[in-house]
């Protein structure tokens, strides 16, 4: 009987493996081009470090994970953001700064399944640490859209949106609501184009809110420009608004000196969900409105307090494989599969196989890669596999050409056939 | 609180990570190279696909997963071979033969940690399913050479020491234990080499062995040579032994015809514990000898059947990187840690700032790699990080230089400094 492999996760065969190499070789060139640096961490982490960054809640959505005669509680990785705050916390004397660090990793949420979202995914990080201004928001976000571009997708397809929690809070503030009440709300704000009007509606008023002040709330939401912001600000008299905004402003500067200016705008709209995030956050999407985010990220300044470390400023984001995948098969961007072998090489009759098979071996140690057939036979078979699977040259040995120690090679580009002498012969 | 990472796991501070991608770099270009296509399965598996491989026993070793209201029981992967058997066995039919495939993967085993192993690890796979003689077992063997030749590693430092099931099987066989007594026999000559003599005597005559049949059976083990094993069958006239004797024959002509000869011997010492193997079996050792095995395997040619696919004839090897790491480390072949950024850009002066990151979004969106100082000032500590750092050009911006248009450019190779017109300056 055969056995089904975990729901909702994926097996990558050849070609799957492809497209994920594919989408994981932009994420790292784009990371290394910006001069970040690789990190990673086990794909356990006890259950203590997702609890003391997101609560208990999170326990529901994680691969609990435990071993025979073992006491501790660990979980699969559902992010990789605590990981990343222990191990700076861990070093952060000795660290050079600022921390530019990117990761590629696989983790796992025990989630309901939709479109764009699995329960096992990769997903790239690329974080800052150690600095307080708009450049690293404008770093993180202008690195996550250079990947994007490597990847063939322009501003025509995809858009990031950015916000500002401080300033968020400013206005929260200016509508009487006190800080301590602020979490719940961007918690529901963030459900703004996910849930109907109907169910919003109803979780603002499950905090208790009178109609007046949620009204005013999703009115503040809506505005989506900071001009928009400014006169608002401005009309009705908000304080401890400047800040936040000579930061966007600086922010949208930043990002048009790094060439990101059309890929990005600001909304009011983008709140993200969790608590932790205290200064600009930002989603990217794509322009057709088909797809969930396909990036999320934002500053979180107290983060490596409360795993034990020092104060530090820090931002970065999370975009998964999942999304990326379904984004670029919209936009026809998928890579073509194919084993690209430098050499194929094939045996006329049986009694050359030895030669064929030292040949390869010969080949494969001067760096280049070459396969053989098991046996002589089906000539026009071969060539046909040989093409498919994108074979830069075909090598028969044998026949006429051996007996006058030549072997005869085929250039499947070219289509040009020639007679090389065996001693003659580099690859 | 700081909080711990789990026990024998590794955190990847960039510099660990730079030696895990060498090492990986290495398993993948020798993989291509052999015309291998990379696959990879989900973290997790149910328990029902390890239990089917291995028996009860192997859950002891086991990361168990579980979800909050999941009923399926599933464990962290501690091997790749039940998951290649599961998902060769979906596809069976429309795969094209012979199926040579590679994975690099993340695995855990709950073990006790000793010198080269550690509870979690990667580990390289290479398989080729669908290829019934030893041509197969010499591809393997012969690609887990090229990656140590890809590292630095020669004949001189690591041997490959190979052996067939078939061929012990008769001559158990031929001492007079019948077939079903194999397997716990395997199991404990395994542990030759690891375990004392005086061990090793015990768990013999645990089997109810007498001493004369477990003395013939070491002696057997010794045999070092297929010349030795040749004259012992012919003078103890042992039945059976032919065909195993002649792929063994085969496997050594092989093994030289792809160039690898002087890395591999026979030795009757080799055996794998594990039940599954039916063929030839291997293990990689450094010559010194003060390693654990650097990579083990053999053939397979049952596990299909077992996984619910058609009978399909296959071998393999898993290749760790812990003990790889320490080999590497003994033999003073890690890899030098650097950023090797192509630009560092330096503003002379604050006001210069905004230049600086238009400069580097310039030459970032050139495909090369470029990060920037945030500030001005402290030029003799920037151009040391820089020279540590592997930085290929220091770009100096402002100053004289920028009043008449120019950047100043220190080539860090050569100490070559020149003005070059940022109009003209291409990346």
């Amino acid at each position: 009987m055969k056995i089904p492999a975990p729901k909702q996760m994926r097996d990558f065969y050849p070609e799957d493996m492809a497209l994920r190499n594919h989408i994981e070789a932009a994420w790292r060139n784009a990371s290394k081009r910006a001069g970040f640096q690789e990190w990673d961490c086990p794909i356990v982490e006890t259950l203590e470090l997702y609890k003391r960054k997101s609560g208990d809640e999170i326990v529901d959505q994680l691969y609990s994970v435990s071993t025979r005669g073992g006491n501790d509680q660990f979980a699969i990785r559902p992010e990789m953001t605590p990981s990343l705050a222990r191990m700076v916390a861990a070093r952060q004397g000795a660290l050079p700064r600022p921390v530019k660090w990117f990761c590629i990793a696989r983790m796992c949420r025990h989630e309901q399944a939709q479109r764009g979202r699995l329960r096992e995914f990769f997903q790239w990080n690329a974080d800052v640490l150690g600095v307080a201004g708009p450049i690293a928001d404008a770093e993180v976000i202008s690195v996550a859209i250079d990947a994007l571009v490597e990847l063939g997708l322009s501003a025509a397809d995809v858009e990031v949106r950015f916000n500002s929690r401080t300033l968020l809070g400013a206005l929260l503030t200016g509508l009487g609501l006190p800080e301590e009440r602020h979490p719940a709300v961007f918690a529901i704000a963030d459900k703004r184009g996910k849930a109907t009007d109907e169910e919003l509606a109803k979780l603002y008023a499950g905090l208790g809110l009178d109609d007046q002040t949620t009204a005013r709330i999703r009115r503040l939401l809506d505005l989506s420009s900071l001009d928009e912001v400014k006169r608002f600000v401005a009309h009705e008299k908000v304080p401890g608004c400047e800040a936040a905004l000579a930061g966007l402003d600086e922010l949208v500067s930043l990002l048009a000196d790094l060439g990101k200016g059309d890929f990005c705008r600001f909304d009011m709209g983008i709140v993200r969900g969790l608590a932790y995030y205290t200064g600009p956050v930002f989603e990217m999407f794509d322009r057709a409105g088909k797809l969930r985010a396909v990036c999320g990220g934002g500053r979180y300044d107290r983060l490596l307090e409360l795993m034990g470390g020092q104060p530090m400023p820090a931002c970065g984001f999370g975009m998964g494989d999942v999304v990326l995948g379904e984004l670029l098969k919209d936009r026809n961007l998928l890579p073509s599969f194919r084993l690209g072998l430098d050499y194929q090489l094939i045996p006329l009759d049986d009694e050359r196989l030895s030669d064929v098979i030292r040949l390869t071996g010969r080949i494969r140690a001067a760096g280049r890669s070459a396969d053989f057939a098991h046996k002589a036979g089906g000539l026009g078979k071969a060539f046909k596999k040989a093409s498919e699977n994108g074979v830069g040259k075909v090598v028969l040995v044998g026949g006429d050409e051996w007996s006058r120690g030549c072997l005869k090679i085929k250039d499947m580009t070219t289509g040009v056939e020639s007679e090389v002498p065996l001693d003659r012969f580099t690859p």
